[in-house]
């Protein structure tokens, strides 16, 4: 059989058949509408995107300022270590330097996490409402995942929040890793210090325990907690945190995680030199310095944040409780109808018949003016 | 056992043995010397750098622009699909879209190559001499690394060039990927549209042949061929590209891959949304545009490439014929010094230690100055 004739049938199912067995099994991220086609249509200045939980203030200024000094040496490639960004990372939170490995996003950090510890026959653990790349990790890496239901959607304090008891129970010795999100995506929930050190406690020695932080900065109530303090007792956790959210550098793709050396060193084997580009390196550098950009930004979130689910509140939509910057919305059946004529006045929000909530959407809360302008398209749809 | 009380164990052995079969034998990429440091020691005018084969000329203008058009939106996630670049790419082609997948520079190409398609047993086949980044993906993925012995360094016509035969009877059952390098990096060698057809012809039907054409902007020798003639008549080829060279984009990391429709939709299931970054796709669509620019660029470098392998031919040293932006130079036992005492001078090399070429540097063809700034330093060296 010549390599001509066997051609015709070389189509994606051919390149499937000969590839590992969990890319057989694997469907591409969703990454919601096609936001680059709605711009065209409506132009940037009519829409009004609150569908990717991006912040609507921008990064600091010194951000564009960093990048403009990059601009003589785009030829040049990055520094491969990124070692100056992890230098002002280790100093920002406390850590050792050997603690902290780059991502190009912490997507990449999350998926290389799975295909590094998850391997054929593995489990891994997360829950029903997790970030969706925590089971695209799983299934590329070939594992099996164990989903655990969320709290339910009637549960006193924290509706479709994380069952950690749940998730506890679903650990086997064969489960090689736990994602969890805290606070989550898509959902908003979080829970506390003290659920946090129980649930850690109860982790068998075997397990990597990786926390999902990509919203903590956006977090303020008084039971939320990180696990950064938990790093230096517990060598078997890992964080990601991201510059896509509160820092407002979701076009440069730049995520870390923070673990312990040896969990780092591994995963340094396996991310490709020069992930993180010259201009992102030089400006999440530049806005880790400016805190107080940071904390007003923080701050109109958390207002806005308050302000915007009472007035949807008032309409009589149900809105879960939220420590990020976007807002988990029942909108009942009529949810699909409801998003559509939204679009059609040009205003975008994150559809989640993916995650198995079809009568909700996820309502990024922007600009106060932003704010508004979907508060009115919705008074004229459900009006 | 307490999580805690196991915490001592849990170093780089610890979590190499939790990880994949192929992640416990990888070792990271080797980026060379501490280019930041020795910028900051020496001043980065003072710095002659001839080390990482970038373009010495940078991009085309047209990439700060398109650049300075993204300042505004970097708080924007990019195009996820990057449809605007991979269209741009297929014009300039003359390839369908559903052929091009972007990467993250093509090291992430090249690496995913090896995630999706070569598994623990099965066999990957490469060049002695080839990019190292074929090891690492074959190693990552847990695959047996095929490694074929390169053309004699006394060969009449290509020493130290790519023996296809060899590769061809290296191919076995097991065989699920064929790394080839044309042009070649550290070598500079290459080869012609004859050989490239009865190479291609005599690959088995069940295997994947990826061609790194990341140097072939540079090449002009009338006897070197791309494989992208061949994508239409042969599913099982795939081409990997770069920005990083002949582009000068080395900062912003973009590859991209010319494929089968059905190998680029495997692929896709594994990229990840947003690999390329926001002021990545913008400059690069930029820089596409500017073919004048780039032809420019690159009969400077063809000018430079031979005026240098002469001046350095005189100095009795060994120059491997070369179609790329760097040489290959054998500078014999006494190496380490050498490339010790350039960098005393503010002029850095590759050393090939790695690569098994201990007695040879890799010097990129820089601008005229940078060229007569490396003369003259190691004038003064082997003088």
């Amino acid at each position: 059989m010549s390599a001509i004739a066997s051609d015709a049938v070389r189509d994606e199912a051919w390149f499937a058949a000969r590839a590992s067995r969990g890319v057989q099994g694997l469907r591409a991220y969703d990454p919601g509408h096609d936001l680059v086609a709605f711009r065209r249509k409506f132009g940037v200045d009519n829409l009004v995107e609150l569908g990717s939980n991006e912040n609507p203030y921008g990064p600091s200024p010194a951000a564009r300022m960093a990048i403009l000094d990059q601009l003589h040496s785009l030829h040049r490639y990055p520094d491969p270590l990124g070692l100056d960004l992890k230098r002002a990372l280790a100093a920002r939170h406390g850590v050792e330097v050997e603690r902290i490995l780059l991502g190009n996003g912490s997507h990449e950090l999350l998926m290389q996490l799975g295909q590094v510890f998850a391997g054929e026959g593995d489990e891994v653990v997360f829950s029903r409402y997790g970030f969706a790349v925590f089971a695209l990790a799983t299934q590329c890496a070939g594992a099996i995942a164990r989903v655990v239901a969320a709290l339910p959607s009637d549960h006193a304090s924290m509706p479709l929040g994380h069952d950690l008891d749940g998730i506890i129970a679903a650990i086997t010795p064969a489960t090689k890793l736990v994602y969890v999100a805290n606070p989550n995506n898509p959902t908003g929930t979080w829970f506390g210090r003290e659920a946090l050190e129980a649930f850690v406690a109860r982790i068998p020695a075997h397990v990597i325990v990786v926390f999902d932080e990509a919203y903590a900065e956006m977090a303020d109530a008084p039971d939320y907690a990180s696990a950064l303090p938990l790093l230096a007792r517990h060598s078997n956790l890992a964080i990601t945190r991201t510059f896509s959210k509160a820092y407002g550098l979701a076009g440069l793709r730049v995520g870390y995680l923070l673990g312990a050396p040896g969990l780092v060193a591994v995963m340094e084997r396996v991310r490709e030199s020069f992930n993180v580009n010259g201009p992102a390196l030089a400006a999440c550098e530049a806005v880790l310095d400016d805190t107080e950009y940071l904390q007003e930004s923080l701050r109109r979130n958390r207002d806005e944040r308050a302000w915007l689910a009472v007035e949807l509140a008032q309409r009589g939509l149900r809105v879960f409780p939220s420590q990020t910057n976007f807002l988990l919305v029942e909108f009942g059946p009529n949810t699909a109808l409801v998003e559509a004529a939204l679009i059609a006045q040009g205003v975008v929000l994150r559809p989640m018949g993916g995650y198995g909530l079809g009568d909700c959407l996820r309502v990024t809360v922007g600009t106060h003016d932003e704010n508004v302008r979907l508060l009115a398209a919705l008074d004229q749809v459900i009006g």
